[in-house]
């Protein structure tokens, strides 16, 4: 066997979760972690106080906005969004490690999210999240019920723009409601088929 | 949701199993066929006479040496190979009608043919079957016992040349010993992956 191709140590994989808001992708991520699947998830930063049942580290890292700035100058961010005023980010040394570990590294970010992490790893596996059609995804938002109606209509909006965005992506998945488990076999058949690729994706940070 | 790409209907792909003599891809195959899965296997024309427990248009279609003349003249066959001074090749009809019913197409090929089909149907799904390493591929042939020295050490180095072929492939899978069902399973993730493709393969032939 020549050593071109790489088959019994496969290369830690990058794959990013994203999609419209209220397609489900913290589910789908909490139903990972569930199943106690052999991925290193990512945790992400963010200035919002913690809330009682959250863990620093864990959830979240929960850190100042001072430390926020600091990590935003000295480029140690993947990307960043402000969410409700308050900042979260991905920190670049956390995501190095995860793949230093061997174990392959998921994360959930949104879908401008992820066009950045494209344009820093060309190499990542962008999943796109996704339901069944505008109307199921309407019906999830008025379902949160957690905003005014201007909110609403906004988020709507929003959701419906990144629905185009589906192009940027390599892969696409629905998740269909009370299908979840379904939702994850696909991802897990994705991250399975790339490690079986001839000419592995390499991504570097 | 655009109609750019297609969520629900999914084309159906053409899967060419293939890799060097020895590792496996009948038993492979077979296996597949055992299980049912929902694929529509490829029947390979043939000039060999019919052993007794085969059964026509299903393990093969026998046909004479003059209708196998005629199909290569025709240009009806996708490829073919003489093994053992029989013919062996494969109807393009059979393939498009297969692809018609809207099943994934799959087929085993030897490594030479799978290029061929490359160069055909550029957006095939090459999957090359292997083993671990040189040692396991000799040990395999020699188990055989169906051949001359001279043939066994044609046949040897005739697979080692086939091994550096992988690089032509698009996924690569080891087909361990006594581990069928786990080669069954990484072939139906790549096939699944492949699906959730956001920009998915076109066959046509």
């Amino acid at each position: 066997m020549t050593d071109e191709f790489n088959l019994l140590q496969p290369q830690p994989l990058l794959i990013v979760i994203s999609g419209p808001s209220g397609v489900g992708k913290d589910t789908v991520l909490q139903r990972m972690k569930e199943r106690e699947l052999p991925f290193h998830f990512v945790v992400t930063a963010t200035t919002r106080p913690k809330r009682p049942n959250e863990v620093h580290g864990k959830d979240y890292f929960f850190v100042s906005k001072d430390e926020f700035a600091r990590m935003i100058d000295e480029d140690e961010l993947i990307e960043y969004a402000i969410v409700y005023s308050d900042y979260k980010g991905i920190p670049k040394q956390q995501v190095r490690e995860a793949m230093s570990s061997g174990k392959d590294v998921v994360m959930r970010i949104d879908v401008q999210g992820a066009e950045t992490v494209r344009k820093l790893a060309p190499d990542a596996v962008l999943v796109f999240i996704t339901v069944e059609d505008e109307e199921e995804l309407e019906r999830r938002l008025r379902e949160r019920k957690t905003e005014t109606s201007a909110e609403l209509a906004l988020r709507i909006a929003t959701a419906r723009k990144e629905l185009l965005r589906v192009e940027a992506f390599d892969y696409v998945v629905i998740n269909r409601d009370f299908h979840l488990d379904e939702t994850v076999d696909a991802i897990r058949a994705i991250i399975a088929g790339e490690h079986l690729r001839v000419h592995p994706r390499k991504v570097s940070l």
